[in-house]
């Protein structure tokens, strides 16, 4: 391995040992699923079959994908000088997540020692990489290609035990995410940052922790990409009812939060200014929270007040509690995930709770047996006659199923925080590629940047003019904004 | 007020009580629609229900957004030290206005005293942020946050008295909204701009009212999700054989104002180049020109052709009208929407005259009844063997139809100018924040820019060394280019 | 046509005359597919009609529209100096190309002597956007505007020639058009390029050739569109089983391809570095590799090998191939076309022969006759049982459909080089506005660029202080970054 590394550098030597395991899983383990496979054509023509339809799916999950790749990897690009680093680890994780997301989903739902590919593994294994790049968010710029990629290969697992239990052990409901999603992301994302960072001194106001104003361009690209498909995102694995108002509360919920950030924003400056931080992200913050009831009966106001709330919520998450979690604990969360996707996630937990808690026959009439399936009876007689294509529950109260969602959501940021955490310790070993001091938020530790070569002329030109030392300073301070400029950091590295 | 003002800020004032009243309103009166209210679950199985099918609209209404949210936004980022505001403006007022839309909509078609939100609520909203970004448009960089704000909570309700009137009492046809959405919006906006800037200085050539090379490029991409998109705003109401004509005819009008954007861009240019307004703006008047038509039997090259005509008169517009325009009449119109939207949806509403005067039953048949319901005599009779499923109309002739359309065209035109003047002349005023001449085109007052710190050293360096004064000086007309820079303007906002 | 060109300029000339044609054409030819044709109102209710669905095609056609306008558009943006021009010569050939692919298409499929407009026609012409996008993308920046315009216009009729050829007549297996679309551009444009180019003196690293920091983020939106929408690229015609697995291995091949290039590009770089480039590109060659067989049982492991396969390919396409291919045969291809397009698509083409040789009803059950509709008897008795919807084929064998496969693939080749080499040469003759040498790869000719102004001034302003020369020079570096800045090249065009 020592050897390997030294021969084909750290990324090369990990990528290739991943990918290699995930092919040799695909041969063995993965297969078309019936409908597609030609070797049942004659049994699925005659018999039927239960392959989810593709085009029932196929249009929202394109729309979710466009969130996963072009959302939060716009989103990532606001460090001036990590965008080509943002953009790209977002793909990477984005392709390995997609692969390892069929596989963990698989082993909780193999069909005789098989697994079935189907558009639903897509939009589940889309789903996790949701998951991965909200934590990726929390130590962007802090860690190695190779650290990331291999918290993929471990968060992957953990985000499906979660969701395991979560879904059908608690049968939490969740629509859009915000507890197995949103809330499990960011809090392993934080975790993670927290012990992968240990060895490195803290930093309020690391000079490339900035953003240009060219950078929070490409980076509103990505929240404007979200807030548009935000609401395929939460309805996504919805139908009837439950879809239309799971996309009707998220545009009124978008809405809100967009109203609530820049309110708040302008309230929390001294001189009533917007930060594009903010705008950025909270605008989002109610595409969240509204998440795990989204579908259900809150109501047009109820949708419009939660994101509102949000979105203020985040608001004074990047304004006040960011610096404090940091001051305090030693927590740096580069994007905000926290204020973004924690925060607003567990609102969104503590409404589920409470609208578990009113559900009730008289408010829901009988569709709290589509909504709630746990509410039906275990033995059910009555309720056939109106819901006959329900399967018996377990007859839960209300009370339960609101006891049910808190439990889940108790699980998940336990799960999230104690393996977050434990990921990121153990990404600090040497044999992990961890990052040390001088190579933060820029790419140029990575990446041949364009200007390289023209950067090193401009140095040695430097140096035989000695003179111009200082017009040349100002210089390189202006590049950054539009560049890379990175080159003048220590560009070998260690390992290599 | 006062007080709340000097307190809180002329923005956060206004928008807070602007989102209460909003708020107030959704509590009140809307709620969702019948199929989606589980209250009416046993109602709806039994008996049916008329909401319209998510479905249906759901996929098109996405495309429309992504050019309200991304399309209009990316557009209004080439004024150089004004993307951020333009993508933000354009954010929280289509945040503002789909709920504005959601209630002044619902005034028009309230059922039982509550207004009904379903799919076609959102596709409706949507079509308004269209006419109030268009508006927007002509007065970009002139005005404050808080004066746009207000602009849109009094052009909503006058946008949807205009539509009611066009489409309901006078049963215009205008299948893509070229006449109540973008000659409404153009000439709204350009009478709000006129006006609201009357104790400004007129300025042919503000420094800061210019593009970048990188400002150029996020401005196209907005045009480039606008072409893409384009078909789905034509198409997206109509249906079967009058939206498959919809999205053809849209398809080849922009193909040819794409081809008359460049050839007259080129010809008007006295070394034959091109100009990036006209790519970014003239390549899109084909979709407004085919609009009031598309569905209808205008033919493939009627189609080509009116794109093209709309192309070279949007590019005549940019490169002759708009200074004329501001010498004689002091209007300026900062992105040219009388150009893109106005002169182009003129247009196309006198070719819905033409069109509806040359419509019979010889060269349309039966289909005619379709296209125009007025058309349909009042006592039908002979007609319902073929058309069973259509509605006893006016039995119009086809010249009243076309002076129905003429009508419809005027109504908007009177409104427009007569109400974007007067709600212009009413911000002037002080209460309403009004922008005094050195903020113009200016991130600087509203935004905490990332380099705020930076610059701040470089003129305290500058300051301490005389003599490099003119160096800096190139600097900083450098730097425009790719930042804000704009902080060497006075920051402090009078009012605050 | 020599006062023409000297009165209005080459481009105008060009453009008017081939817009004034296609427009003519359309006039004579095209009309509406019969569903559309309200003359056929009564016709086709009655007896119903053969247009195909819109709703069928026109969500999946729109991403395709995507990835043709944005995805292709914005890929060409990646020289720093030559963006907008990338930009909008990808949209102006994609306009042109929309209306002679009607055209050209309509020629072999005349409907007694009419080309009905339906939205497969639409399908059709965004696919042939694509086959002339990436020729363009081989001789980007080193051509006329009017010479690509020409380009277009010699190369679609040869595309559908061939297309026409490969599918009617060879009946090849194509699904995501990696022969017909992705060879025939790459080896058109790399021919194309090889004989436009002859008068130019060929330039490993002319100083505009190169991206900045800032285009390597425009061009990455442009890559991360492909990667997302692919799928639908590769599935749009096919449909039922075929389109369900098209869709999933397109997902899985482009993972692949993403881990295979961002390995290989580590790899081989001297200090395990990262180059924009093969992000930009290598990770979609799993899109082109799989898309001959996209549709066919290539098992989930063999579509993510195939990706992996075709992204490391083309990685080390850019990093050793390229470089030789321009010192041996003086072929320089700007966006590495054949790196992407041209050996994936070969490929693919491989395995498409591979897969066609081992076809056979064991592993394919009947489903064989619907993906090989030739293998279907020619005078089909037992099959019609099962297949009773099936047309009478060739009863081809395995080695039969291999060959037509290879024989479509040859023809292709054939086609595009001889074609593509000749509209190249013809092209560089006088009266086609051939490009000369001090022209290469810069907006500067072209277009009115924002700066023109300031620079003249900065000029100047050099001149009249001869000392400040060289910091003037640093500064000319520095601004190519975020700008066009080539004004200082001569911008008066010869011609005109």
């Amino acid at each position: 391995m020592v050897w390997l590394v030294a021969r084909f550098g750290w990324f090369v030597t990990y990528a290739a040992l991943v990918e290699g395991v995930v092919l040799l899983v695909f041969m063995g383990y993965v297969r078309y699923d019936t409908f597609y496979d030609v070797n049942k054509w004659n049994y699925t023509r005659q018999h039927g079959h239960s392959t989810p339809d593709l085009q029932t799916f196929y249009p929202i999950l394109q729309e979710v994908q466009v969130m996963v790749v072009l959302g939060f990897g716009f989103m990532m690009t606001f460090l001036r000088r990590y965008s080509h680093s943002g953009l790209t680890l977002n793909l990477l994780l984005t392709a390995l997540t997609l692969q390892l997301a069929i596989i963990t989903r698989g082993f909780f739902t193999t069909d005789r020692g098989f697994i079935n590919l189907n558009i639903l593994s897509m939009v589940d294994a889309s789903f996790t990489c949701g998951a991965v790049l909200v934590s990726v968010g929390a130590a962007l710029g802090k860690t190695s290609p190779t650290q990331l990629l291999l918290m993929s290969v471990l968060e992957v697992p953990v985000y499906h035990l979660n969701s395991h239990l979560g879904h059908h052990l608690l049968a939490a409901v969740d629509h859009g995410g915000s507890i197995f999603i949103h809330t499990f992301g960011a809090y392993f994302g934080v975790a993670f940052s927290r012990c992968v960072t240990r060895k490195v001194v803290h930093h309020h106001h690391h000079p490339n922790n900035t953003s240009s104003y060219t950078s929070n361009l490409f980076s509103m690209l990505g929240t404007l990409l979200l807030w548009v498909y935000w609401p395929s995102f939460n309805g996504v694995v919805e139908s009837g009812r439950s879809q239309g108002r799971a996309v009707l509360n998220t545009y009124l919920a978008l809405s809100g939060s967009t109203m609530g950030a820049l309110i708040t924003s302008s309230l929390t400056h001294k001189r009533r200014k917007w930060r594009m931080v903010h705008v950025q992200n909270a605008t989002l913050a109610g595409g969240v929270a509204v998440g795990s009831v989204a579908g259900l009966m809150i109501q047009p106001w109820g949708a419009l007040l939660l994101g509102y709330t949000a979105g203020s919520l985040s608001t004074l998450g990047y304004t006040h509690l960011q610096g404090w979690l940091l001051d305090r604990f030693g927590i740096h969360d580069t994007c905000g995930v926290h204020n973004l996707h924690g925060m607003p996630g567990l609102l969104s937990a503590l409404v589920s709770v409470g609208v578990a808690l009113f559900a009730s026959e008289t408010n829901y009439g009988k569709e709290l047996y589509l909504q709630y399936p746990m509410m039906v009876p275990a033995a059910n007689t009555s309720f056939q006659q109106d819901l006959d294509d329900l399967a018996p529950g377990e007859g839960r109260t209300a009370g339960q199923q609101a006891l049910y969602q808190a439990l889940a959501t108790f699980i998940t940021l336990l799960l999230a925080v104690v393996f977050g955490g434990a990921v990121g310790f153990l990404l600090t070993f040497a044999p992990f590629d961890p990052l040390t001091q001088p190579r933060l938020y820029t790419d140029a530790p990575w990446w041949e940047l364009p200007e390289d070569g023209e950067e090193e002329e401009l140095i040695k030109e430097e140096v035989s003019n000695g003179g111009v030392r200082r017009i040349f300073n100002i210089q390189v301070g202006e590049r950054g904004g539009g560049r890379g400029g990175g080159a003048r950091l220590p560009s070998l590295r260690d390992g290599e």
